[in-house]
């Protein structure tokens, strides 16, 4: 069956059984009187008294423990821009029940009617005890920074902008899977970021954290340049000396990330890069340039793109819920940098182990090389792996509550858990 | 097996098969890429961009149809007080899973870190985009009188403060059944409410609403009368003067309500009342007096109590549950004093049918009299009975959005429901 949808079957998806995607259902017997006075009054009282002399035993007694929310203003969702809260509803309630359904994660979404940053961050913050992590979403740039930066600062919750991060971690792993392919080394490589959105940034904050250090942004209106007088404080992180055009930027790189529009850059373009460049074209639903118009100028090329229907599809669905669900399993009280990476290295081993029976089915026998350089996301290695990498990150770093860890143990909770 | 809960059992409760009551499901399928395609990127757009023309197609393609926040500020929670936000969760999670119990209505709990009258309103108007209703809980009076006449006024979805409107349609539809008994008009009807909080305003409001002309208010320093200097605006609207003392106000009251604490009034004050007295101590878990207290001095007293252990129960689960789902169903804007009223009468009107067998086995042949005024929760004939006169209240007050609405099939849909 295609991956095609048209815009029938999409409706009735949302539509049938029942309005929206996602319910609620109770975890405790709930069928007697008995059962009534244990939930509700007057059995509850104990774990609320409980709670009221030490807040942290909401981890215990709560759905806290598991509950991550999926919270957005709905100002920049997907490729539709700022159609407001409740317009961006399907969106966020998809991604709650990807949270359940690939990492066993509960969520839920919330629409916040409001896009001043200041009172965008009072109401989430106000909101925040009734959760264990928060995954900003579809928040448009550069607001989404401050927000982001202000909420994990002020919150002892885990809170990640997904658009920025999830794309970062992604595309790291595919960036050190495709460089080790090529033999090249990160710290050597010219790479071009185009595009200067939250993801944008993201990924070029996370490239430096791995190790590249010639990276060249542009924006809509090129190369962001030393000698430009029109950037915001994000973009200005990453004004370069090495061009000043897009000919300049593109000769000689070794990896072209388009997280932009289609045509915002050319096959030209391309044809000025190294031998066997990196060429992510990550617009959706229509990427900057189709692998074969890349593959004409650039036969060797590594290319991934943000479609099922290519090889190498950059699908955040590889991270989020298994970033949160290590960052809730320890009780993380931040997403730090090195939980990124480890995630990042997590995705990209993975794509070197062989498949297993039941993906083969799925999607032929794929083997580690330029056509499949990240797993795919229904790959259930994918929680044990991932989620395991992220918990360890975050107690070898000093983040996480719980006191005692076991890598292994973990493991081995978490195949149950697949 | 009894109703007594022990503290381990409670906790246990609450900590086992996993942490809290609540979690989240997914409705639709979720199976392969191409589901992934239409739960998101690239179908969920049509569903977004459908919403963005027309707002309300959200009850038609999210969950918001069926979907109502519990929200609190953790204020006045139970018996216990201001305990704060987080320490409310596990009350707020057993109100959210009762109402999926009860009546097939998803709910997420929102605990609210904010005291605030203004900010708080800002915050939850702020979030109403999510839901189809919100069931204000645990809210301290006299804020929540404020909080709840602003979100009503300024929201276009039901909203509700349970605490308040929810004892008072319990009450209300046992005094109209006992008023019946007794073969006194409300009109009549001599009624003092002990306490001056939520839900003693709210059920004085309510009481008034049905009939009820002779309304003596006391709080904790007595008599709420007219020489008193001492009254907020809320307790204002009921100054009697028709009595000073409680003595006074006791002497040939035909109904006393009891909100208060235990031993706010004697049995000494009930010996003064009416001979056939209505006397319902609602103090939780402890009422104010015992029924066994009342009946030393009354022996023919219809009593109600909070406490599933005697008879004439008044718990709101009797009510929430599907006045939301009749509010939900016909897409209200406002729940109104007139579905109010029909819900109470509904409930009046269920305790006069004869059990099914299926209750008879859980609570023995109770027929409609002193000590059954009042149905039990597990009755299952709420759904249809309260839902759909709640429905049809609103439809008929022209607050509903639907604009077909058949009441025999409305009927006949809930009855699957169950």
């Amino acid at each position: 069956m295609s991956n095609k949808v048209t815009k029938n079957e999409a409706l009735d998806y949302h539509r049938v059984p029942t309005p929206g995607k996602v319910a609620i259902k109770a975890t405790t017997r709930l069928e007697s009187q008995r059962d009534l006075s244990l939930a509700y009054s007057p059995g509850v009282a104990f774990p609320c008294e409980e709670i009221q002399a030490n807040p942290e035993l909401a981890y215990e007694y709560t759905s806290k423990r598991n509950l991550v929310a999926v919270i957005s203003n709905g100002t920049a969702v997907l490729g539709l821009g700022n159609i407001g809260a409740i317009a961006s509803k399907p969106v966020m309630e998809g991604k709650a029940v990807l949270f359940k359904k690939f990492a066993a994660v509960d969520s839920f979404d919330i629409e916040v009617d409001e896009t001043d940053v200041d009172k965008f961050c009072e109401i989430v913050k106000a909101i925040s005890p009734t959760f264990g992590g928060i995954n900003l979403e579809d928040i448009k740039a550069p607001e989404c920074f401050e927000i982001e930066r202000r909420l994990i600062e002020e919150l002892d919750i885990p809170v990640m902008h997904d658009d920025q991060h999830g794309t970062a971690i992604i595309t790291t792993a595919a960036l050190m899977n495709a460089a080790e392919m090529m033999g090249k080394k990160l710290e050597d490589m010219k790479v071009v970021v185009v595009g200067a959105g939250a993801s944008a940034v993201a990924c070029s904050t996370m490239y430096k954290g791995a190790g590249i250090k010639n990276l060249i942004m542009c924006d809509s209106k090129g190369v962001v340049h030393s000698g430009r007088s029109d950037l915001n404080k994000y973009k200005q992180d990453f004004v370069t000396s090495e061009a000043t055009t897009m000919e300049e930027a593109f000769t000689n790189a070794d990896m072209v990330l388009g997280l932009s529009k289609p045509g915002s850059f050319t096959k030209e373009l391309i044809a000025l890069m190294a031998e066997e460049p990196i060429v992510f074209t990550l617009a959706n639903p229509t990427p900057e340039l189709f692998p074969e118009e890349v593959r004409e100028v650039k036969p060797k090329a590594i290319i991934g793109t943000g479609r099922s229907d290519f090889p190498n599809q950059v699908n955040n669905v590889l991270g989020f819920p298994f970033i949160f669900r290590g960052a809730l399993d320890v009780q993380t009280k931040k997403i730090n940098m090195e939980m990124k990476i480890a995630a990042a290295k997590a995705i990209a081993e993975l794509a070197k182990q062989p498949l297993y029976p039941e993906l083969k089915v799925l999607f032929g026998d794929l083997t580690y090389g330029r056509d499949y350089i990240i797993p795919t996301p229904f790959d259930k290695r994918l929680m044990v792996e991932v989620s395991a990498a992220v918990a360890n990150a975050a107690v070898e770093t000093g983040v996480a509550r719980v006191k005692e860890f076991n890598l292994e143990q973990y493991r081995e909770k978490l195949s149950h858990m697949v």
